[in-house]
């Protein structure tokens, strides 16, 4: 095959998150898709966010954010909450809200699967501060639930791809993980 | 809505992706699915790896990783390198590979969209290491492209999920970032 070379500012597909955070006082929702996983045991979380936004000021104050994962029926919210900031627009009254055992990460009712950190660590990057926080508690209603466990295609998450600028829905299922690769080994 | 409290160990939609390093000199490479952009500029991209696995070895004797993203067709070779170590089994001839300027990236030439990397930063948490790369380059092919841009429909790039541990396509457009939120602007 023959490969070109692009620009190598390149996005990767991301989960559509919204982090919440109190700031001053004030509940407020960024739509942030520059997040992952990154560490096992105690499982962890981090969310990269431009320096120069509102929502950092609120996980700075409280050392707690929240990842919540709205599903396809919150898009235009959750569109509107990457648009506008928190410092020009109160975002506190879009969502029905709750709390949990740290008081100071305000979760959002109607989004599925809503995540509760405890910062934990940050590191600072050239135009972005990595907040690594602690999931200590994770949220969802019965429905969302097979076996038990949180059903992504129940919730309806979303996938953000640039430079297309599209929400996705999660696609069919291609293959099975830590299982289809078996057939490879001697 | 009635919130319930599930196991906190909870995962994410993530991107699926092989990091590929030189090992001893010998190319290896790893399913990965903790993967974020991190900073804007420079453009840089983090991966979380346990400590324990062999790709960190390669990462830290030269300083450089590939992120290669496979496309559904590439599913069973790219199981297999989550489910096998290079500690033990050799994964260096199971693609065609290219390096590009850093030449101690290996990336392979069946993937759509292959990230090359120069570390830059490595942060310790407790169970993993987060390995962050600047982007130097990014390689694809012209027929992966859509007004110059790379497209992750045509690369039939997949999303992991867990714990249904399942492989997926991208799914149906459900809106318009930077735009669909219009609307709720005053």
């Amino acid at each position: 095959m023959k490969k070109i070379r692009i620009d190598h500012n390149t996005f990767i597909p991301m989960p559509v998150t919204l982090v919440g955070t109190l700031v001053d006082g004030k509940p407020n929702f960024m739509a942030v898709g520059w997040v992952s996983r990154v560490n096992a045991a105690p499982p962890c979380i981090a969310v990269s966010i431009y320096k120069g936004h509102y929502t950092p000021v609120g996980i700075e104050q409280n050392s707690t954010f929240s990842v919540n994962f709205p599903g396809t029926d919150l898009l235009v919210e959750t569109d509107y909450c990457g648009i506008v900031s928190g410092r020009k627009v109160d975002k506190s009254k879009i969502f029905d809200l709750f709390y949990g055992e740290l008081k100071t990460a305000p979760m959002i009712d109607q989004c599925p699967l809503c995540l509760e950190c405890r910062l934990v660590d940050v590191h600072e990057l050239s135009t972005n501060k990595l907040f690594i926080g602690e999931i200590v508690a994770s949220y969802t209603e019965e429905k969302y639930l097979t076996d038990g466990q949180p059903d992504y295609q129940k919730m309806n998450a979303m996938i953000l791809t640039m430079p297309d600028n599209k929400y996705r829905a999660l696609g069919a299922v291609a293959g099975d993980a830590w299982s289809a690769g078996k057939k490879m080994k001697k």
